[in-house]
């Protein structure tokens, strides 16, 4: 299968497996599901259920056993997301498009939603291993694939890194700071996507370095290439460049190292991203592709 | 140990076991930190762990094998808590005679934070299944345990029971309707906390049904006494009942059922508790005491 291809099939099998776990139940909190689903399954790129996914195809595993855990992650996603948009938070009426989640369920709903997506994320992965009795080796895997799931996601990972963010808002903030805050913020997740998968699919101590290392580049590819489109976006739209006065006058790579630099950069992590697979030879096909979309993509 | 020695040793247990859990550390995020321990380390009456406790020296079971789980419960209940006062909540502006998580650290960290705490919850049992390598049978039991915990607090258990309380504010419910809720919003976690220290110590069939039996009562009986001392302490503030014009307008055991026949459900509740215990003999006297305790706390 092509590239493209494999995106579509992984994020069909992604959004079948979504709609599943969070069905519309007719219960008196009816309008909670209703909630959760609106987020959960109002598209978006699906990129870190599809990474694990590739990393499963990549170590000939089974896509059924990563499948829970790919989902948990798209789960916490989408819970962030929703918090993220709150009138207290970035205060965003529009998502993916379409009104975010407070605008059409209200401000109290959208933050139990968030909640109740959060929370999911560990039934469904522990749902999955209270079923799971093929062997203690497998079960001790998948344990860890959801403790270092749970550690990317919380206040070590990507919640430390929307505190940080919150509070670089105005502020000259240092590159090592930025980093800081985006291998959190963005990179926590997607290393997470990789690592939990190579984990329930029985990767070595070699191939498990060189996928981590895969993630953390590809992780602050996808930050500094959508600080790049945000400043080369509104300079479509207004004819001058966002950067510093952007919205919320977040800092971004741009606004700390100036476009070209970001733009050096960019280059500089994809192809690290792209040395860390030469162990996996024609195997890592798609991960190497993934690499170059995410830093080539809007172009 | 007498009644009073219990709760005052088992909730130092607790509060040094969550001091070391939510540890302040001095990274770029430290204001999340602060924010956790704020309302983590605030007092309560530490009921869910206490609980947890109890059932396992009934059951004769090691405290350092449950204490991860109980203080879980907690962290789960804190970032319920955090979540309820909100503004676009209960928009409350003291928990516990302090100002709430909002009104000292903006709602931004709030949410935040509350966030921080479920994924904690996660993070500390997570990490004690992982360093576990005593049996097969006790990993099982504390992932079922885990499980259990994960069901009570998401969407069809706490978070379900919030949203119910949510939509039913000002609004004529059945009593069925309101036994429901209060089943999810405040039995589930007091459910949890029992059925999961049984599970981590061991019991048999019998056993964890009287218990299962024994904490939904106690739920129950928990929440009607609150709603009675709720019009009972506005009488004697204003000197007219609050019922039905209590704040918010939300539907209690004593809007709905009248303070008379509240009180009698909170005994028959309490009963049934009581009897529930009755297979444990002498052992069951610290959760019939406790039982007791609630359904006369503040006479």
């Amino acid at each position: 299968m092509e590239f493209r291809t494999k995106i579509k099939t992984w994020t069909r099998m992604v959004e079948e497996a979504l709609d599943h776990y969070a069905a519309e139940e007719d219960l008196p909190e009816k309008t909670l599901y209703k909630a959760m689903r609106y987020s959960l399954l109002s598209g978006g790129k699906r990129i870190r259920p599809v990474l694990s996914l590739a990393v499963c195809e990549l170590l000939g595993g089974d896509y059924k056993r990563v499948l829970p855990y790919a989902c948990a992650l798209e789960m916490i996603h989408a819970y962030s997301l929703i918090h993220d948009d709150l009138p207290c938070m970035d205060n965003d009426d529009f998502r993916r498009g379409k009104p975010t989640n407070h605008k059409v369920f209200g401000e109290a709903i959208a933050v139990l939603a968030g909640d109740a997506l959060l929370n999911k994320a560990f039934e469904v992965m522990l749902d999955d291993v209270e079923k799971d009795a093929s062997s203690l080796e497998l079960l001790k895997r998948k344990i860890k694939a959801m403790s270092i799931i749970a550690g990317y996601a919380g206040s070590h990972g990507m919640v430390g890194g929307q505190v940080v963010d919150l509070e670089s808002s105005g502020r000259e903030i240092s590159g090592e700071l930025l980093t800081y805050m985006h291998s959190r913020k963005t990179a926590a997740l997607i290393k997470a996507a990789v690592i939990s998968s190579a984990l329930i699919c029985g990767a070595n101590e070699e191939d498990l370095k060189a996928l981590e290392e895969y993630s953390e580049e590809i992780g602050v590819a996808f930050q500094i290439k959508d600080d790049i489109l945000d400043v080369e976006g509104e300079f479509e739209k207004t004819g001058k460049a966002a950067g510093r006065d952007a919205k919320l006058e977040k800092p971004t790579f741009v606004s700390v190292y100036g476009l070209k630099k970001a733009k050096e950069m960019l280059s500089e992590v994809t192809e690290k991203a792209l040395c860390s697979l030469d162990r996996f030879g024609e195997k890592g096909s798609f991960l190497r592709q993934l690499a170059i979309y995410i830093s080539s993509r809007g172009e």
